[in-house]
């Protein structure tokens, strides 16, 4: 299970700082929507360029013009780019196929899907299902990832993402996610750099 | 009617350059979702330096992190900002705070969404409704605006987009749209200023 330290609502130099603090316990870094929104795809770049040996995330949200979108994510250096699952199918295809051109990953973000929906994706198994409480739903309706279920079973790979604290890592792992992604768990803490090894080590004590 | 100009998969120094050709015959001018996933909201700001006296649209398909996002468009100048339909309500709520507080417009894009999500939209009826046939419909699957179906009344102001070509306009009308919003109809055209002056014609005929 790795960790994707979400960065997001800051700078790309507060970005890349924080990732810098937290290097030794996170092996994906995500540049979050809001920066690739407030900065481009420059803020993509940017981050690979620190980066060159972490997997970066970009979180485009995509839901149309698909292709455009993940070329140009790719090119800036992305290593996995997102599409939302609530997005015409024919979009989350074009996805796949971009990154199978490129060599590189697609993570669907589940948020707000609906049943059929979810059977419809359940046959793109190439992709990382990413199980998403936004951050909407949790900073304005309560809502936490402790309410998510696993509708994906061993055989796909999934992600988790909203809201995880440290005291979330134990139940998650009835979904045996690939990744866990954090976000202000660790950017807000007093000491970034202590609860991305706190994350690490409760990670390791839960898979042994 | 009014004509929305969309702008998308070009620099923003393109953007701004076509803009400036088609000036006389549009009134809103959109910055679209690759220009501000590609540059940032430096696009939208730019624009609206541009071009003071028109209605700037920020196409930034917001589907979380509502307040951050809506407020980055408005303190850049954007005039009209948009959310997806498909988003958590919570998420198209806070648009429309944010919206009132800033003494701006919500227009909500209504791609994908199902028949109960549009019930469930139709009491917002500050917002404007964009139907919306999306480039990876049109250009993959072949779909167009003439197969959107008029689900909003006279009480509501409503957005048309999607592949709409000069001989769409007198059926849209049945719609009543406040604004149709054209891209490559005019941007592709080998005289854009010509293409939109035909549009705002055609939009002035029918309408008479």
């Amino acid at each position: 299970m790795n960790i994707q330290l979400a960065l997001d609502r800051m700078t790309v130099e507060e970005a890349i700082r924080m990732a810098k603090q937290v290097r030794d316990s996170v092996e994906w870094i995500e540049v979050g929507t809001s920066l690739i929104k407030e900065y481009g795809v420059e803020s993509i770049r940017a981050m690979k360029q620190a980066f060159p040996d972490k997997t970066i995330v970009a979180d485009c949200k995509t839901i149309d013009n698909a292709k455009y979108e993940f070329e140009i994510c790719f090119q800036a250096g992305a290593d996995v780019a997102t599409v939302m699952g609530v997005a015409p199918l024919v979009t989350i295809e074009t996805c796949l196929e971009v990154a199978k051109k490129w060599n590189k990953r697609v993570m669907i973000d589940l948020l707000n899907t609906n049943a059929s929906q979810l059977k419809e994706l359940s046959s793109l198994k190439e992709a990382i299902f990413c199980q998403h409480v936004s951050k909407d739903q949790q900073e304005l309706a309560g809502g936490s990832s402790d309410e998510l279920h696993a509708s994906f079973d061993a055989s796909y790979e999934v992600a988790v993402a909203g809201g995880i604290t440290l005291e979330s890592i134990e139940k998650l792992t009835e979904m045996r996610p690939t990744v866990v992604i954090v976000g202000s768990a660790i950017t807000k803490a007093e000491n970034p750099n202590h609860a991305a090894a706190q994350f690490k080590q409760e990670i390791e004590r839960v898979e042994e």
